[in-house]
């Protein structure tokens, strides 16, 4: 007998877990495809070169290696995220697909990690990308989109926080700075962790500045206020001296602002907030995460910002973009902590279930199944001719909603037991009436 | 510079396929989901010793080896179909999960086989099943899943064929045979392959029965005409000898019949076909293929029967079930082949572009994109001012079958100008009759 049971650092989804993960990425998919997003999909193996392609031991500690039983010529691998795949996919296709190009992609991604709570070494992830356009109209619609999501999930507590990078490289500049700029940005990164004091103690030693232009640095970061207070308060930082860089910066956010509002989101959704900054340098222009109001602390569920170059290991061809990622397992535990009402604990996705009453009349249980199908409402079967309290048994532990029940009498009269699972009140519905009065009662 | 690729016998889906392919597999989810099965996920990398439990060399040969760059304890590998990790995953949880248990499963797997026309190192399958039952009202289910699903894909002219194991083995029986089972089956699923005498012949060498067995084998697997003459057919070879076997494979079919004809499926949907018989003797009961009638000749692309015991490796609860499994890229292949509708060629999910006329009326595009959105239609807003021209060629070459343009004087006005891009007719609708419009042009 074999041992049945999953690698360290690998989990499956059950039926509890999996009905929510497929509702919320069919809210990707949906909210992407109604902003013209267009789904795409890359294997999950690609050449070590394509993945390893910047080189540097982390990437290459953590990729999976594949091999056939074969000897291939190349060296294979799992990909690590979805961002790898795209560049390559990009330099591959964008020549014929043309550009402006926005895509989304879903699936799994592999890191040989130390697994830990809450980290495995499969997991999801939900991107979505618009290429070939350098336009602010892309980095709004990249909000906007965040917005739709986590709404049409069924959060309504959220708020997308919002920076570009474009204001702190215009202080660095305006301080002679710009040659510290990844250093300075992989500190103020560790800000929520650290606090400012140790921010400050790692800039003086990693990026060599005077405590003076840490501290600068970190009350640019740290200005808080309403929107209009934090911009009014960036512009004065550079105030008698023009910088272009803080000046794009400010358009773009401004602008960002002024759309979302014309277009109808809700006021407080999108906040200015200048200490974010994703700590990878790919990042050139508007950044995003995206916290959950009643759980902060498990951090930011979806992220992203605007890069200059998608795909410069693969491709001469420029490439700007912007796009976010949804950390689909980090939404789930926050969910799961939240006790929101979509990890309910239904392990059926039908909310009907036909009593298997008379094995002889199952034509008449399929029959009445269909209408319900026909009209939108999943209903299961039961197999055998158990006993009815066996069955309704089964469907109260799995978490249908309602029973429908016929036997012999019932035929005769042409009428159905609806039985009401939670309130465990039944009535006898003729057979024309059943479809509205199971979907009424939803 | 790192040449951007894909491994040979991996591949990308551009939008082109990818649209279908998403549409596809949200009907086996649809479809499933509708009579009550659940979905579940297992990991893409499992134990080695999980994945090779059967042993054979045909599996350790195709069969990924995946291995971290730490040393792990387990040697591991990729799934190479959905139902070695469902039998490990039934073994681990059905004990709490309880029977019976519908399940579907989507995904990728790999196979480390020679690459050809059509066949791939990683291809998508999705498979459903009900497992801890033996009534006929799941082996029924099953047939009518098939059905729905390749209806509400939109496909109308197809066949599923069916037949019961019982049948052969209960002619097995009548002539002694039972042991020569295995390789009398191997040999007769190469019935539309080899032809009748190739397959005779084989049947003499590899299950060293005479030629007059075969071809009574033969001739109840080659019995034609309707549905009850194939029966009545069956019955005439038992006349005189009672088969206990022969006798419940009847009943299946009949009764399937009969159900499906009570639930409203179309006649001839459902077609008796005895010598449809899938070569694996994991099978015990119903047999399920599926064909197209336009393109018969690319096979069955969705497939599947009853077996008596899923996981008997992994546990020793007798798990017997029955399921099917859709072929997600022969059936795109084929409704490419067919030139099928569904693969229409557009590279967009959106029917509507709205053309950016004037850069600082984003927020006016962003608010009618967002009153179409909440009515269901997706839209695109161009996301730079170029010239209209420029921006109506990229929407005719993406598909898009609406173009929504609006400058100052239509501000004025209150009025979009909405253009059909197939017709290139252009009408001018005021803004509160947008949406209708749209929607109504569908």
């Amino acid at each position: 007998m074999i041992d049945p049971k999953t690698l360290s650092g690998f989990r499956d989804y059950l039926p509890a877990t999996m009905i929510p993960r497929e509702r919320i990425v069919g809210c990707v998919r949906d909210v992407c495809r109604s902003y013209g997003f267009t789904p795409i999909d890359t294997p999950a193996v690609e050449s070590l070169d394509v993945l390893l392609g910047k080189g540097g031991d982390e990437s290459d500690k953590l990729v999976y290696r594949v091999r056939s039983a074969k000897a291939e010529k190349e060296e294979a691998g799992l990909r690590f995220d979805l961002t790898v795949p795209f560049a390559r996919f990009a330099a591959q296709y964008v020549p014929q697909l043309g550009t402006p190009f926005k895509r989304y992609a879903t699936g799994p991604v592999w890191r040989g990690e130390r697994p830990g709570k809450g980290r495995f070494r499969e997991f999801w992830q939900c991107d979505f990308d618009t290429i070939g356009t350098t336009s602010n109209a892309a980095d709004i619609e990249t909000a906007l989109v965040i917005n739709d999501l986590f709404a049409a999930i069924g959060i309504d507590r959220f708020e997308v926080r919002v920076n570009n990078r474009l204001l702190l490289n215009g202080l660095l500049d305006l301080y002679g700075l710009s040659d510290r700029a990844v250093p300075l940005l992989r500190s103020l990164d560790k800000l929520p962790k650290i606090g400012r004091d140790k921010v400050a103690e790692e800039m003086l030693k990693e990026a060599a500045v005077t405590a003076d232009q840490a501290a600068r640095v970190l009350d640019l970061a740290e200005t808080t206020g309403s929107n209009e207070e934090v911009l009014a308060r960036v512009e004065s930082f550079f105030a008698g001296a023009p910088n272009d860089k803080a000046a794009e910066g400010l358009r773009r956010l401004r602008e960002l602002l002024s759309v979302a509002n014309a277009a109808g989101v809700p006021d407080g959704r999108f906040r200015i907030d200048l200490s974010i900054c994703r700590g990878l340098d790919y990042y050139t222009g508007t950044i995003y995460e995206t916290f959950l109001t009643d759980l902060p602390g498990i951090g930011s569920v979806c992220s992203g910002g605007r890069y200059d170059n998608l795909a410069s290991l693969y491709t001469k061809q420029v490439l700007p973009g912007v796009g976010a990622s949804l950390g689909l397992d980090r939404l789930i535990a926050a969910l799961e902590e939240m006790k929101h009402p979509l990890l309910g604990g239904a392990t059926t996705p039908a909310d009907v279930l036909v009593v298997q009453f008379d094995a002889a009349r199952l034509g008449d249980y399929q029959r009445v199944a269909r209408l319900l199908r026909a009209a939108g409402v999943a209903v299961e079967v039961y197999p055998d001719a158990k006993k009815v309290g066996q069955q309704l048994q089964y469907a109260e532990k799995r978490g249908f909603r309602v029973a429908l029940i016929a036997g012999s009498a019932e035929f005769e009269q042409g009428v159905w037991k609806v039985k009401d699972l939670a309130r465990r009140e039944e009535v006898a519905v003729p057979e024309a009436e059943v479809v509205a009065r199971i979907k009424a009662s939803r």
